[in-house]
């Protein structure tokens, strides 16, 4: 018998059929002689509902209400949830957040989680019921409801698998696992069998959204196994885990790329103490998420550098620099969009020293050039425009053998049923 | 400066423009200088929705996880209001159930309110922030999430009044108070300024489906000032009181009908004892509501006796009889459908004989005949034939004074503004 944590997602419980889906795969792991907590999104589109009515009563949506309002697409979720499972004839019990024992900060709509005191869960499972809890959710020292902002139910379901000392924390989602790239892409895109924590991070950020990077933080944080798998079908998923249990001589695990990237230039900034922390502070102050940022040397007392933002954000990125004119003198400010951020990763890097060389060589050969590097122990980026970046990825994929006839080797798709 | 609490139903926040509407009046009474708290029911139809989801999923519906679901609904109409109120310039905070201090029995569906802990709401209104409190939930000891059953909103108006000593509590509904009796029958039905809540009791129980009698109850046993008036004007409503306030030298202040009743005769029953409650207790046990029930006199150890349950009651009535026969011997079961309950109520009746009488002679003046009576302190109900219902319930109105010609003696509608 092994405790699992099972995560589905909003698109999961989107209408009745699917909730009784999940009802019955809840059941199937339960007679398979397992205990199960559930952790379950709000159903489809109730979240983007929700706001919706909001906004046509206001312009300004209060962090407490909103988080009051939008808890309630979980509790619907995990009640119907609930009633489904016993509609098949099994035991089932839901929990709020703040039933589930989640102690969040008191920051409205991206509250951290401080603590879990799951004794209400752990009762349940004693008691031989599936437990079914809110995801997205928790109750602050004060006793207000609150929200954990993005990703939320993926660290619900992570942080409670720690609590409760899961032996897996199960992520359902609409794919049946990580690949080595996005196989919309490139046709022979392999699941990736398994992955570190690192690896799944820095995909994670890179764009590859079936799991959100503070879920996975939280996971490497507390050791939690992960498991990444479809709703949809029986096949095998990824396992996120510690490396020792990696597959060996795999120096990349995975290509990952971040479409509509901007990049901005700031050339001939009089380079004295205090340039890039004013620049980058009020950048921060007006919420304008910055990547990559590059410094060229210093010449003359003047440097050039270079930062990525997304490309929604561009316009208002410049325009927060230019009021920071008094305080820092620059010669030229300049920008360019529809860039691409392409990133290979894979912890092997570390003890393969020519990986990143091989990269540039792979899109020289496309007779691209590279705007902007950046890299990490396990990752390197490059910023390109965006022409060609199908090619790119595909001949990297290829150089770094990610494609599919790997695939004998380390094990492919495989159905249960 | 006062402290009010004023309830809005389902119907007075259905759609967003409801919704403004409501927040617009609650801000009114804020900007006269009072405090308010505000209970509100979830809007609309999305109890039924809620409940329509479930039976999607199951037959069966367990209570608990109703409550976990329904509760919702009023969960989205506090937030929603506060955001609504919010947009119009006052501060304003929403409380759940449970965060406004509601505990209650465990008794899912239909639990009772054990106690009221308001410090929160308390320490909100000191703040000078409109408070909004969901109404119809609570949390049982066990930190389950429970509702109140039918009445549920009326119920938690009136409780959190008593607990936090507000000087009223205000039942805003579409209609704008108590009227002498059903306006769509008789024209110059007039609208009562005061009524006692035994008065009022009684009329809730009868059928004038504004308040519910746990309600009225319960504001009876704490001397809540109970005011029901419309959402949709500002016209002067009805107020619940003690009868000391209420108006001298009236007798009858109210006159009540109840369709669709059935009288069920048990005829020659062996009068040995336990053979009432052998029948009565077969009935609550199927949960057949029993009104009115009358037993004529014994003879030979005989006993007839007859009962009213609601028309659609009346068929599994009979057959809960029937299948008490093997323990309750008696000749004759007989039934009769389409009769109409008729009662007047009032407070003054206690001192002054013949009311009844002149109700009896008003009915047989109409050529019908009375088939049963039932008779408390402030109440007497007479059940006959349906056919002239409408001209009985027009000639007492005139016979006990309460046309609308009386209404410049006890002062009329009254728009303010």
């Amino acid at each position: 018998m092994s405790l699992f944590v099972m995560k589905f997602g909003g698109s999961s419980v989107g209408d009745t059929e699917r909730m009784q889906r999940v009802a019955k795969r809840i059941a199937e792991k339960k007679e398979e002689g397992h205990q199960c907590v559930v952790v379950v999104s709000a159903m489809g589109d109730t979240t983007d509902d929700l706001i919706d009515s909001a906004k046509r009563l206001s312009d300004h949506l209060p962090a407490r209400e909103m988080d009051m309002l939008m808890t309630t697409g979980e509790q619907i979720s995990i009640s119907l949830l609930s009633i489904a499972i016993q509609a098949i004839g099994h035991e089932a019990v839901s929990f709020t957040g703040w039933q589930a024992g989640f102690e969040t900060e008191a920051n409205h709509g991206s509250a951290r989680i401080l603590n879990i005191r799951p004794d209400r869960v752990i009762k349940a499972l004693d008691a031989g019921k599936i437990v079914i809890v809110a995801g997205f959710q928790g109750m602050s020292e004060d006793g207000e409801i609150t929200t954990l902002g993005r990703g939320g139910s993926d660290t619900t379901a992570v942080a409670l698998a720690a609590a409760i000392k899961a032996d897996a924390c199960e992520i359902y989602t609409d794919v049946d696992g990580i690949y080595s790239t996005d196989p919309r892409i490139v046709k022979c895109a392999r699941k990736l069998p398994s992955i570190s924590y690192d690896e799944m991070l820095e995909l994670a950020n890179l764009g590859a959204a079936v799991l959100h990077p503070r879920a996975v933080e939280y996971a490497k944080h507390n050791s939690v196994r992960l498991i990444v798998r479809s709703s949809f079908t029986y096949n095998e998923g990824t396992v996120v885990e510690e490396e020792s249990s990696m597959e060996q001589g795999v120096v990349v695990s995975g290509i990952a790329y971040d479409k509509n990237v901007a990049r901005i230039s700031i050339l001939g900034v009089s380079d004295v103490p205090g340039v890039l922390a004013g620049i980058f502070g009020a950048l921060a102050a007006e919420r304008v998420d910055v990547d990559i940022i590059v410094q060229s040397g210093s010449q003359d007392g003047k440097a050039d550098f270079s930062f990525t933002v997304n490309g929604a954000e561009a316009e208002r990125a410049l325009s927060v620099i230019e009021s920071t004119r008094e305080r820092v003198s620059y010669r030229e400010l300049t920008s360019e969009t529809d860039l691409v951020k392409v990133s290979i990763v894979g912890a092997g890097m570390v003890s393969h020293p020519g990986v990143a060389a091989e990269m540039f060589r792979v899109i020289s050969d496309q007779g691209v050039s590279i705007k902007m590097v950046s890299t990490s122990e396990i990752k390197v980026s490059c910023v390109i425009e965006g022409e060609k970046v199908k090619d790119i990825i595909a001949a990297l994929h290829t150089a770094y053998n990610l494609d599919t006839q790997e695939q004998a080797f380390v094990g492919g798709p495989q159905d249960r049923r």
